[in-house]
């Protein structure tokens, strides 16, 4: 029987194994400074903060643990997004409820301890994000421990950080007791074959549901767009998904937020019995 | 700073990501009921157990454990012979002297204890074995916990039972101080590029150096001597390594204790300052 964390670690490396993933690494591509073999040592090396998270480490605390250990390797950030999901999920899952509500629980008891460990985890990995709006730069996430005592001046959790977040995926699932990983997470386990195959239709499915944040972040909303409208083409059989997982990776047109989702969903599919 | 279990973790995660290595599972091929996945899952499920061999419990113990969380998916035998030389690599790694004198030490340090977890261990996976020698099967590991009274009754530690293990190329590795290990861990030092791309050039250095005791025993030793004769050619140019994975894998040629020994190089090779 795994433990929750290693569940948790599984997730992370069957998520980059499945393939095709139109834009990003899988099993089959590599970025030219981002490879396969990143994604391997990040997942090895968030495994005790994951690990933490399941003793009940406060969520901040094993969320940077983990994005520390996970940056112990030469490609930068392949796995920060993921692990804001998993750390919170893996909690929910210690404490006996990995459901919407048993997730929200937790999101909702962090405290301005938690919001402060989760800003120091960037100063672990370069994390490309948006410009924060206009009058808020003092609490931007660049300025990793330095917003430290601006968060705690204000009183703010990690879920009020959270709050403030828009337009950004992960955010939202926390803010909302993470709908679409638990949808997909059904999806995973109705699904048939291999755990990687079901990630990677997984991934298809959730790009096509909604534009991913990342890809707007680094290669802006019309970018967003196609990759959202060529993923349902993908879906309804009028583009080949290898065919535009090679063309995503050439143009650099990568959907982080909807891999950090894809792979938060085979994280409650194997807790709900996915197996491997 | 990884730990070295983490390091032998990783060691794992990096071979079988290694391509191409004729006849094995890699990053671009799987067997028909053995998948990349499988291996991804017993690379998970062994780190409790060598986080117990970093920690210094017995080695037969910690080998135990390893190999039971290995089993926890549904590909069969994984990695049972690379955790067999990674167990002790980590314990000599631990006490500070990961050397041939140092593994040589841990070797001669086991006890009946030891092989007695040995045993056990193949009661947690079906291996496939060479037919003991003539008279004598009461020690015949298939056996598993049954014949620990046998070896209780003669005093064996494990360092005797691989003593007996003629012919099994892991064995030979734990009588003679890991010898190819350690030579193949400074060639994969020497070498360049990405660290699983050193490692499908190792494992294919160490199929052309010695004929494999895996495809001996499960596939005769007239496809034991081509397979080595058949590297030879890859290095020197004569055959595409590409075509020839395709080939094995097809032929059902799995030179598994050349993947061995070239996870437990790459494991020696990340702890003495390969970079990933």
């Amino acid at each position: 029987m795994r433990t929750h964390a290693e569940n948790a670690e599984l997730a992370l490396l069957l998520e980059v194994a499945g393939t095709p993933k139109p834009g990003n690494v899988d099993r089959a591509r590599d970025h030219e400074d981002l490879r396969f073999e990143h994604f391997l040592a990040g997942a090895v090396g968030s495994a005790a903060g994951l690990r933490a998270a399941e003793s009940g480490a406060p969520v901040g605390e094993a969320f940077e643990a983990a994005v520390a250990g996970m940056s112990d390797q030469r490609g930068g950030n392949t796995q920060f997004g993921c692990l804001l999901l998993l750390v919170p999920l893996v909690r929910a899952a210690a404490a006996g409820d990995l459901s919407e509500e048993g997730v929200r629980a937790v999101c909702d008891a962090t405290t301005t301890a938690d919001a402060a460990g989760f800003y120091r985890a960037f100063e672990h990995v370069d994390v490309a994000v948006a410009d924060p709006p206009e009058g808020t730069n003092a609490l931007d996430v660049r300025r990793g421990a330095d917003a430290v005592p601006e968060l705690e001046a204000r009183g703010l959790t990690l879920a009020d950080v959270m709050a403030r977040s828009e337009g950004d995926g992960n955010a939202r699932e926390w803010r909302e007791g993470f709908p679409r990983t638990f949808r997909e997470a059904e999806r995973i386990l109705d699904d048939d074959g291999p755990a990687p195959d079901r990630g990677a239709r997984a991934f298809l499915r959730l790009l096509a549901e909604r534009e991913d944040g990342f890809v707007r972040t680094t290669s802006g909303p019309e970018a967003a767009r196609e990759a959202r409208e060529r993923a349902r083409a993908c879906l309804d059989g009028e583009e080949d998904p290898e065919t535009l997982a090679g063309e995503f990776v050439e143009r650099g047109i990568n959907p982080g937020t909807t891999a950090d989702i894809t792979c938060a969903a085979l994280y409650v599919a194997l807790e709900r019995g996915l197996a491997v």
